[in-house]
């Protein structure tokens, strides 16, 4: 398995999303970690890695790129500058050399770069992307790549997500949810409640609407949101549990009794922060383009990036872009033929 | 104070409720508690209490209502029977038989009461709930009352939302946030960069966009959203904590070396349940209408109802309604000005 890492994205790039990329080849001898970045960069990485005594990985190996993008920068100057890290990775997707990439910098760019070269699956608009809820089972989409949705998009995003769970995690008939502002079938923005209509028609596993406070332990295993709210819960969520963490430390810190009370709870505490941990997956797949592209949170570690690149070996071994195209394929004939029969039905009614 | 107590509203109505109105009765003799529901009810209840030797407190008095809102009827059911709890009650308060009203029932039927009765205040287009975010300090608005917002509306939450927070918490320039999909400036959907730039060009005290990840601990004192997504950020906050504090409960009650380290980190868990609790304040105020409006959240137990009735009380003594309708004049006038002047340069550089 070939993956290629965009050394240069990210809030602590290059230096985490190295030691990330280094570890997960030394973990595996078996995959071929393919640096893409700045030639300087990687080569002062190297020279370091050398005074330091460090053995290089006979399983890495680099590819560069002159240009890097901004966090900040709008996509359009993507188009201007094609020798940056990020294009540069996918087109090694595009032509084979790679079997997936991996980044932590700009999203926009990522799924622009996934869009132009990769291309989408049949029947899909816009790709999404797609985050392991912690503790495992389910799954949130779109967290970010769509800020605005058509109903029909985010009928889309649950078949990607449904096949994806069917595929990647072995759960048959996926329970697909949709999130909203109550549970109650009415509830929700107009585009919200004509998606619950055609996810209702749909063939999907559909439960209704959840709320945020599902997203950790709700009765589903697809959540299908737009980007702008999928972030916003994801977000949330994050927040809440990074403060309640960091509260739980501070205090318990705070005298002798009390740290002698949490060595007794300790796996309490630390099954809790593995139960939200974020960081297990790495970060999670944009569905519905034709390769494996891996969006990592802009913050990522060493151990983030590691996981991710796990997950995209899982993604390319699962085969999972084939299992969409056939899947998204059907879904289209099948609505084609409801249109048909619908269609035929009308003029057989007129006729009368 | 007169606070009118809609009793059959709430999931746990209307044992709860009356439990919540009662402590309050109890806990002030100065309060004027008006139970407002089904005469039944209310007399059962009293007959209860008589049997157990219970005293009923002088200062609750009764107003019956033969209907009631259910949770998932339409609003515009509401205007068929005028004869429900939440109408009554809200009425007290337009006759000035109430100072102000409490309810932890349909939430849009609260809303259609305070708009239809009560009327907004100049220049809001629609009122907005307001919730309090544990902690202190943090204001949170919309969160559910209106599922769809144009840039205007989200601009009217913010003024709101601002003059609360200086009304009731004292705060001088209360620091605006603006919910979006990440911190920077173009974040967002076309309507939250529209509204971005309102809130820019006003006379508040706009601190950018913040994420669902600042909710908690971000510094801001007024984070403004549509319905929807302020929905789902509350949610999703919620429910991370509750989830958490279920696992360290159940954690912790697994061995007896764990009980033992629990009780020497109980000021820990206590403190942290206490910033996590969303009962705290009870509700949240429906500002924007010409009265006070408290919207409970519809598990509300009696604890979060008499804190609800505390929140009243402080709304009514703030005299934030008249604030306001000052300020929001003041807005409006601001707005007809600057229009005006922009109207006369353009004429002028038009007839050079």
């Amino acid at each position: 398995m070939r993956i290629a890492i965009d050394v240069m994205g990210g809030d602590h790039a290059p230096a985490e999303i190295l030691n990330g990329a280094f570890a997960a080849a030394r973990a595996n001898a078996d995959r071929q970690i393919i640096l893409v970045g700045q030639e300087e960069v990687i080569k002062n990485r190297l020279i370091e890695m050398k005074e330091l005594g460090d053995e290089v990985p006979a399983n890495i190996s680099a590819v560069f790129a002159e240009d890097v993008m901004d966090m900040d920068e709008s996509v359009t100057s993507l188009l201007k500058k094609k020798k940056t890290s990020i294009w540069i990775a996918t087109q090694l997707v595009k032509t084979g050399e790679a079997d997936a990439i991996v980044s932590a910098g700009s999203t926009g760019a990522q799924m622009a770069c996934a869009m132009l070269l990769l291309g989408r699956c049949k029947g899909v608009e816009r790709p999404c992307i797609a985050i392991h809820v912690p503790g495992g089972g389910r799954l949130l989409l779109d967290t970010g790549a769509n800020v605005e949705c058509t109903p029909e998009m985010l009928e889309q995003f649950a078949h990607l997500g449904s096949v994806y769970m069917q595929v990647q995690e072995g759960i048959e008939k996926p329970k697909v949810a949709l999130l909203s502002n109550g549970t109650e079938d009415h509830k929700g923005t107009p585009t919200v409640q004509a998606a619950h209509a055609l996810l209702r028609a749909s063939e999907l596993n559909f439960v209704g609407n959840l709320e945020g406070r599902d997203l950790l332990r709700g009765d589903y295993n697809v959540m299908v949101s737009d980007g702008f709210s999928g972030n916003i819960a994801l977000k949330s969520t994050e927040g809440a549990a990074m403060m309640i963490m960091d509260e739980l430390k501070q205090g318990i810190s705070a005298s002798f009794s009390r740290k002698l009370g949490a060595m007794l709870i300790k796996p309490v505490l630390r099954g809790l922060k593995k139960s939200l941990d974020y960081k297990e997956h790495g970060g999670g797949p944009l569905l519905g383009c034709n390769g494996v592209s891996i969006v990592c949170h802009g913050s990522s570690d060493a151990r983030a990036i590691e996981n991710a690149i796990g997950l995209a070996e899982r993604c390319v071994a699962g085969n999972f872009v084939a299992k969409v195209t056939e899947e998204m394929t059907k879904v289209a004939e099948a609505k084609a033929a409801r249109e048909a029969a619908a269609a035929a039905e009308a003029a057989a009614a007129e006729e009368k």
